[in-house]
């Protein structure tokens, strides 16, 4: 089985949590059978290879999620970098490519595609390879899973089935209604839309060359960017005569609000949390590692992070997102490749960081225009380089490396540095990457 | 005027921005005419001097209190530090015995004393005026002000008076009595008693020998930790038949708790806090450098602080003690005489810490046994001295001081300093002061 997992946009409906470099689907809220924690990510993945541990899964991401991904499921999938983000139809585009030149697989093989965040019981899993035999019949171009609704909801589209048989044809299908027109929909028998498409690898492709002018993978991947926005949806599915759906009867939550997510969450609270005994329905995560104490709280979302704090009430948690728009935030935690960048302080003139490295890995050698920085090693051992001088670091020890010096940092062991920046313009932005290695590289 | 105010203990219940060496009297949540913030200490001596500007004010208090003080007063009040705790009448007597042998009050003089942290108009110290002169006038030994009490509080004793008048004998002292208790002596006229006594200074000199065998001011400091613990209420009060009460019916409160605070807090936010249109009856503090975001709240209050965060029904505010307590946290901020202490990061085998320093302040001469430390200097300018050598330092410099060495630094301007600790032991104690001073110094 082939699964192209669509992991989508920054967004910031999970805020604190959430913000434009960490997504909703990297968050460790699911407590794993060992006592540890897992993100939507990666319990989607554990699903997916309890049903079928030969299943080949590709994410199609943007680049600047990648590195969540490496560090969270490793080198076992597939990553299709989009360069720029332009709507799933040029992103399915792109993954099926993909699959085709860079993975060679064939036009008669079966994909599905699907969102990457579904809360979801095994059983939804099980169901992909119902869709997978689906399309092998090959009774139709395009196979939809639709989801039993359990209430008139006004925030998903609907699948109108010509019968309500578990396999059937799709007669229509209806954008977000009115929960008055959701309730006609539910005496039709009608299904949410949950965005799983399955289909043969040949039948996108040529939607593909039909509607973009490309010729390959690399020939899409390179002019990406001047490909017109436009959904799946929109491009293909509304267009397509032949098309069935398997209706899917378990469990199935959408967790893109705080409310939702408290209600998946196995603990009540994460992190180091107190609740007194009078503390009602209320859920807490406390990324900070300072104690949250709450006294006689009722129906409450409270969520801690480097960037910020949310106490909601569970019902407004829903409608934050006009007022988080407003915070303006420099990004204050970050997942890399490399490990993560935490900011301690920030005032005119300086900035104090964390940086904490996984053994064997290292920064990009690189430079700042505007600023001077400090190291000082705090825990683990390595080697820094400076403009080409190798030096071996230990607890202690401090390098100074003035604007203009190309410099980077090797991890020979699991390491944390303080990183102490100083200058009258301290930006992200300010930054240049070198491609020369250092010797030891 | 001779005032001698009691800045009493340390105390948790305004968590997590009061703490062991931020007691709440120094928290800066009043709103000045100038838009800066004060604090109740400095609101208290700010409404003294505007009484009387004469007035001379003592602050009895702990050593852990005396910077706060310094840094919120200046030199303008007298600090009269108790070596250690020993309830209020040992440190009423030690005041006294400074008033007399170190600032020559007279005997015949009136003394005041007085809780640092009423919340009160200024009737409160033109009240204070009049006690003054019932003192003078001498019909009494001792004189009292009692508040009309709005309500059948149980958490105040009641001073019984003689008759309705605005002065008049006291009959009888009662213990904090329950809600009914309190309504039968409500009927009968009586008043709280707000701690606030009035005396010539001979008077507690006198009662002091009496109970107390020590010579002068010096003596009695010397030998204080052997001094029995006793309250001024049970060693004073309950034996002396000559007393007065002077009736007092302008607005005051004991601002204890949170939700006492919220009550007088001159602003409903401070900080870096959103509400949005929903939120009712919430009052926020946010001492932390990210923001706060309310969503539909209610009735509830929010503080957050580097050592913690509150969110709190404002009823249940007032029972966090037992949970307070048991939340072992190392300081993570403390006002200094010469500037704040504030822990940025900490992890096992490393702490990183910022220093802050005034202009012209310096750090005591001392050293660490068990930890390297290394400082960073990101602004302002100053020198530091590490086992005898002198180096003048600016932003981007770093000095390394091993453990062992004895080590200051001394600003010469505003100066923040990038503290890393390093060491398989980092505890508060592990420092050593020396007497010997630098040669800058």
């Amino acid at each position: 089985m082939n699964i192209i997992l669509l992991s989508g946009g920054s967004g910031k409906r999970l805020w604190p949590l959430s913000n434009n470099v960490r997504s909703k689907q990297f968050l460790k809220l699911f407590r794993k059978q060992d006592g540890g924690y897992e993100s939507m990510v990666q319990r989607v993945y554990r699903q997916i290879m309890a049903v079928d541990e030969k299943t080949e899964v590709t994410i199609a991401t943007s680049h600047s999620q990648s590195s969540s991904i490496r560090n969270q499921l490793g080198d076992k999938v597939s990553i299709c970098v989009e360069p720029c983000r332009r709507d799933t139809f040029p992103a399915m585009a792109l993954a099926t490519a993909f699959l085709a030149d860079e993975r060679h697989v064939s036009r008669d093989e079966c994909v599905i595609v699907c969102p990457v965040d579904p809360y979801v019981e095994d059983t939804y899993f099980q169901a992909l390879k119902q869709l997978e035999q689906l399309v092998e019949e090959g009774n139709a171009n395009l196979v939809l899973m639709g989801i039993e609704p359990s209430y008139p909801a006004d925030k998903y589209g609907y699948i109108i089935p010509a019968e309500k048989a578990s396999v059937s044809k799709v007669l229509e299908f209806k954008e977000k209604p009115n929960v008055e027109k959701a309730k006609e929909y539910l005496q039709q028998g009608a299904l949410w839309n949950a965005g799983v498409f399955a289909f043969k690898l040949g039948y996108l492709l040529d939607k593909a060359h039909e509607l973009i002018d490309f010729t390959d993978y690399r020939d899409l991947f390179g002019k990406f960017e001047t490909v017109k926005k436009i959904s799946f949806d929109y491009a293909v599915v509304e267009n397509e005569p032949s098309i069935e759906v398997l209706r899917y009867i378990g469990g199935w939550r959408d967790v893109g609000t705080w409310n939702m997510m408290a209600e998946v969450m196995t603990d009540q609270t994460l992190g180091e949390v107190i609740l007194d005994e009078t503390c009602v329905n209320t859920n807490v995560v406390n990324e900070l590692n300072i104690p949250l104490l709450c006294m006689g709280t009722k129906d409450l979302i409270i969520a801690a992070s480097g960037d910020g704090i949310l106490v909601a009430d569970k019902e407004r948690s829903g409608y934050m997102k006009p007022y988080v728009d407003k915070i303006e935030t420099d990004i204050r935690f970050a997942e890399k490749s490399w490990g993560t960048y935490t900011v301690l302080d920030a005032q005119p003139g300086s900035q104090t960081v964390k940086i904490s490295l996984h053994a064997g890995s290292r920064l990009s050698y690189h430079a700042h225009q505007f600023r001077d920085e400090v190291w000082t090693v705090v825990k683990g051992r390595g080697c820094t380089v400076i403009d080409d001088m190798e030096q071996e670091v230990r607890p202690g020890d401090t390098v100074s490396i003035a604007a203009g010096c190309v410099h980077t940092l090797i991890a020979d062991t699991e390491m944390d540095v303080i990183e102490t920046q100083i200058g009258e313009e301290i930006s992200s932005t300010d930054k240049r990457v070198f491609e020369r290695q250092a010797k030891k590289v």
